[in-house]
């Protein structure tokens, strides 16, 4: 082994030593003296597995950072090797930069290996607290995607990716290879993939390593990719190999670069095969750890009080050799400090790793310019997608180096075409006549799969970009634990003062469940609004507005917000318009608020109503103007108030999410003693859950959806769920005794009237005109 | 082509013309007159691409059947064309036999044309209603894992399972190729994928039909199959290929069955590339439609309004020469009818289809057998999964053809590890020293994919047999859109009456929120309660049962019961034992209970309390006994009820939930006007979800999970949560008015105790033992 890779080896020992020194010590971080049982964290909690290899890569990516001048990141796919990469970022530097409390010295050292997986600590994953992080691992699948994510958009940078060989069973992962029939060799940058086959889970062996090479060869080319294969357990020859494939694979990737081919190019990857637990206990109480599932988390259970398990460990972390490792201080001696790239060049201190602090404000096209004109309230239609997507286009071709829209495969499905004006898909497989808008260069990412639209989306978004995420309502489940995570990014870098703010992760919900004509039940489920809910409410915003006007008022505010997820839910089907863009704005801008030009009478809307009735989404608050218009034909003395909400987030107290309207103002909008009918999109629990501690809640009647469905008409499916104008009406009467003796006979006019409409539908297969165009006229 | 293969084609061009006819006509089911307006249907609403492609399978697949006698079924992954399957139900018969309106003649037809996605009559899908089928497809991804699902311990069964190329682009479809290390050719039957490339999804090509031949047989063979190459545009030359290349699969398939190699079989699968929406219009208004995305729905939009469109769709249907394929009567003519296989062969009749018919009870061994002591409450302790496991143990043996378990990698970690007493896990890849309880006949199925664990088990339970997931209790929200799903299927079928019931879905999550001390807040999320109370009250079901013998009694119960979601949450760690067996099942018959003797006075339990302490949950449970045990000693003439919940649906109202409290009952327990602080393990709007309805639910004061956490010490993770025992007490003195004086010095000794506890945490790195070892004693 030459000199170089002995440095580069004992560098390597040093971030082993380190990562060691988290799982176990509370004290005597250096071993200067005997290790003793108080020297002992009382509860290990870590992940040790892993972490060597994770080590190795580090280390020799850093060779190659030095060699080639390289912008990079780490993406961690076993994000459960948090102590490697701490290790990493602190013999960088970095982490006494961000953490100043944790010095590059003993004392540093010390609380470097107290605070890991410890109360009052750092967690014990690849969080967000990691400097170099946009990845924590948690949940696994998602390392590829967000390396994709990052590097589009950025033609300079590479993202080494680690694959775990347990990540690899995943689904979204085991799509995701795919991801380099997306990459542009021009406009974006690259990514490595190392597949880490150190063979096992928590208790399992890993598929990966347990196929016979040549298939798991034909299955990275079956990817697209050109494997390289690299293993070993003996240090030296490992870091001969790897330091030589390494120089190999940059040479290619550069030349790709400096030449791209025509067509897609075969990117390498790099499968790696070392042992589980690398260099830790070969060993423990009889039964092989190192190579084995047992070397997963904690090698050494019993540290603390078994004498003999903390000779082991002793033994264990002085094979690392400390006292060449680190000088009198404490501190890394020079020749290795020598050994990590300097300023932005370090992986953990890679600017990108931090979006925020790259992320720059999208040129926005000013919305007001596509709104559609209202000339009368409830009479004009107009589809809300197709006209947003004329704004979009706008926002797209303003910032072709920073904005992107993902969807699988639904973008036209959703109206949105207006985009293929300025850009393309993205598309680097085979292309042949009669292909329509594909380009390597497009900037709209389709694939059918909603978990690579959203890694996609969601390491472009960590790296400091812009992006807006459209599906179908009910497949957009499929991203719910995806979501998850991301949401808890969010809310955990809200308290991290040197992560700055990204920008939100946008979705439009356009294929909603009310209009699933050609797909019936099976598309059909508003839940992820309930999902999403119950994210911290200082990072979920959720807006269902009801026309043209209102959604390009909404979507500009999404697009310029930061650091949310906002969820937008908006029918694609042409539908009645309201609001002028001005009332769109002021109505968007409140949240929610009385329309008193629906209300009755409509010239007093201080005035105290009888009922009121609330809607929230396209198609409640159609069903509800068509109520109201026919509460005011058949009982015109009352007094009805119409409430649309935009904002669902306004539903809530105040104490609750920082949207929440405050008591008084809830009251004097929906009162405290009155009826209120609610037409609600999504479930109507969610309603009642927002709203439960409320002062009027017992008065609260709520429609929504209900698990009731098929493939059939529009209004066949809000009879089917009691939602339809009918029933509200109906769900009016049965609350409003001053209607006397009126009461029955409207009623069963009601009645009467949902039976025809649905013997016309079964007769005719499709709506009553009269109910399918009705307006506000 | 041979007089077999002209026979086929018409039977194909049969199939298709009954698509085509459902998708468009009203009327004038076989063209006996020209074809008019009114003879169309209003609103086109159906998917054609995929269509002619599923017929072409499946009726190759009936002349195999007929030659060799096979029991086999369709797996549709392309569910869309859900007229293809109904065609073929009903040119078998079943359909007929079935749905007994829809006769074997025109007026039949007429029927069976007109009922097709129209209000009132059956989905566009291959839904629950389409006889034959087990996969709805509605959402993609999951067409080979529920193939193998099929298939495990039904040796003798061979499912084809059809891939759409867009489909072949998720998550889970992309990691579902690797079951073939699941499957054991002794065991089990055979899956035959057949990729079925039509080049186009909604509106983009996809991507495995646009990468060279030669990545894709690598691929394939990556995955561990061996791939043949099925294509072209000429139905008779394809008609050849297909049926050569299928008997050459199915001659390997039969030989590997007779005598299985050593070692996992490369098993045979086909890529067939045929055009998308193949036999219909090639060209319409002056833009290609066959072989095209713009062939996946309705080729013909405008057939009602546009002569040139119905001409076109006369024409089209009439290219199948209707006269050659049904006879005067509408039926079809003899020789056709010859081709399909008969009775239980006909995959449309197939009983394994129909899973419930082929259900055969699990043979239950006694759970009170494995009861733990419980000599008084609340001081022995006992890992309630540990014991758990020595069920499950019982359970497989005793059931070693029907009965799997399925988990992510954590069966042993959640320490049902007595399973493998007598069992392994199932394993066809490479096995190597050292390797415990892997073998191709285990019964025990881990993957590091909740996909593939979930797909497998719906595929299983669909065809006739048993199962229980057990997953992180986080990390179950990967499957969230497959449970909504198989919900769905679940709800649906209840009012198809020739569906019999089949085995609930038992999941079992122990890894859960509160106990994540090795992975902190990316591994915490107890949302999939929420998730799964969406879904149909009739269908879910929710337990956290709060010790052993209540987990014993709640899992019997599940696992005997049928045709419902059953959620179990269920720590893994060492917990305090309450309630002797014969309490455990009265507790768990009654779902919820006053436990008098952590009540104060405990022998008063009909008297009025002053307060309710409520809880949910393993942690909540003991938490709140803490808070008793607390107000006692402090407050020993306060009346605190203690309620205990097992089954959460008890706490909705009767009108929502078959298992709902009656108000009367439900005020009975929690009183009507005394305060309620309610310890629940999950979200805690939850809780107030369930119970806005009810009269004391003003009083209700909830306390969960709020999404504060990290990797910290189990009391650490409630004090963050304000779920921790001095907080429920600060909680009943900020609510009981009659503390008086008390209350102040009260509240703040449960202040100090906070912050004492916190402190010891911080300083020692784990719980103070005084907390950690409490007991009731």
């Amino acid at each position: 082994m030459s000199d170089d890779l002995d440095l580069l080896d004992a560098y390597w020992r040093a971030a082993n030593y380190l990562s060691v020194g988290q799982i176990y010590l509370l004290d005597n971080p250096l071993l200067r003296e005997p290790l003793r049982a108080e020297h002992v964290k009382p509860r290990l909690l870590g992940h040790w597995g892993t972490t060597p290899g994770l080590n190795l890569l580090y280390a020799h990516l850093n060779r190659a950072i030095r060699m080639r001048d390289l912008n990079a990141l780490f993406v961690t796919g076993p994000g459960h090797g948090g102590p490697g990469l701490v290790a990493n970022a602190y013999l960088e530097g970095t982490y006494s930069e961000i953490y100043s409390s944790v010095t590059d010295d003993v004392d540093g050292m010390r609380a470097l290996f107290r605070q890991f997986s410890f109360p009052g600590g750092i967690p014990s994953h690849v969080a967000p607290e990691t400097p170099g992080s946009i990845h924590e691992g948690g949940e696994l699948g998602y390392a590829l995607l967000h390396a994709y994510g990052a590097v589009f958009d950025h033609p300079d940078l590479l993202a080494l990716c680690v694959v775990g060989d347990g990540e690899a069973e995943t689904g979204p992962l085991a799509a995701s290879w795919h991801s380099n029939k997306w990459l542009d060799p021009r406009r974006d940058g690259v990514v490595l993939p190392v597949l880490h086959l150190n063979g096992y889970k928590i208790a399992n062996p890993t598929v990966l390593a347990r196929i016979p090479t040549d298939e798991l060869a034909a299955l990275m080319r079956g990817y697209g990719f050109a494997p390289r294969f690299v293993g070993g357990d003996e240090p030296r020859a490992v870091h001969a190999e790897l330091a030589s494939t390494l120089d190999e694979v940059l040479d290619e990737i550069a030349a790709i670069k400096a030449d791209p081919p025509a067509g897609r190019p075969a990117w390498p990857m790099i499968v790696l095969r070392t042992p589980k637990g690398w260099t830790g206990p070969k060993e423990v109480d009889g039964r092989q750890v190192e190579g084995t599932f047992r070397a997963h988390q904690v090698p050494l259970a019993n540290t603390r009080t078994d004498a003999g398990h903390r000779a082991k460990l002793e033994e264990w972390m002085r094979g690392y050799r400390p006292e060449e490792l680190f000088d009198d201080a404490g501190g890394l001696v020079p020749e290795l400090r020598a050994l990590a790239p300097e300023g932005a060049r370090r992986m953990s201190a890679n600017p990108h790793t931090n979006g925020g602090l790259v992320l720059r404000d999208l040129a926005m096209p000013d919305f007001r310019g596509h709104a559609v004109t209202v000339d009368r309230p409830g009479v004009e239609s107009s589809a809300a997608t197709t006209v947003l997507g004329g704004f979009l286009r706008d926002v797209m071709a303003r910032n072709t180096d920073r904005f992107r829209l993902f969807g699988p495969d639904e973008v036209a499905s959703n109206r949105l075409q207006a985009v293929f004006d300025v850009t393309d898909r993205a598309w680097n497989a085979e292309v042949v006549e009669g292909d329509e808008h594909l380009a390597p260069g497009g900037r709209v990412m389709e694939v059918l799969s909603e978990h690579l639209c959203q890694g996609w989306l969601e390491g472009y978004l960590l790296t400091g970009r812009h992006g807006l995420f459209t599906s179908y309502e009910a497949f957009i489940h499929i991203v719910d634990s995806m979501l998850n995570q991301h949401a808890k990014w969010l809310k955990t870098t809200r308290s991290i003062p040197w992560r700055a703010p990204i920008a939100s992760l946008n979705y439009l919900l356009s294929s909603h469940v009310w209009r699933q004509d050609h797909n019936g039940f099976s598309h059909q489920d508003p839940g992820f609004l309930d999902h999403v809910i119950n994210k911290k409410a200082e990072v979920t915003r959720v807006y269902l507005p009801p026309d043209t006007n209102t959604l390009l008022s909404t979507m500009d505010h999404c697009l310029r917000s930061r650091h949310y997820v906002n969820v937008v839910v908006a029918g694609k089907q042409p539908q009645l318009t309201y609001l002028t863009m001005d009332e769109a704005i002021a109505h968007c801008t409140r949240g929610l608020g009385i329309w008193d030009w629906a209300s009755s009478p409509s010239d007093d809307v201080a005035g105290e109503p009888d009922v009121v009735l609330a809607c929230c989404g396209d198609v409640p608050t159609l069903e509800t103007l068509a109520a109201a218009k026919l509460l005011r034909e058949h009982c015109p003395d009352l007094a009805v108030r119409v409430i649309n909400v935009v904002d669902l987030m306004r539903l809530q107290p105040r104490t609750e999410h920082p949207h929440g309207l405050s008591d008084k103002e809830f009251d004097a909008l929906f009162t405290v003693d009155k009826p209120i009918v609610f037409a609600f999109h999504g479930y109507p629990w969610l309603i009642h859950r927002l709203t439960y501690a409320r002062r009027g809640h017992g008065n609260l009647h709520v429609r929504g959806y209900k698990e009731e469905g098929t493939t059939t008409t529009p209004f066949d499916m809000v009879m089917l769920n009691d939602l339809d104008r009918f029933h509200l009406v109906m769900d009016v009467i049965d609350r409003v005794p001053s209607l006397g003796s009126r009461a029955a006979s409207l009623r069963q006019r009601m009645a009467d009237a949902r039976l025809a409409a649905r013997r016309y539908t079964r007769e005719h297969g499709e709506d009553d005109p009269a109910i399918a165009n009705w307006t506000w006229q």
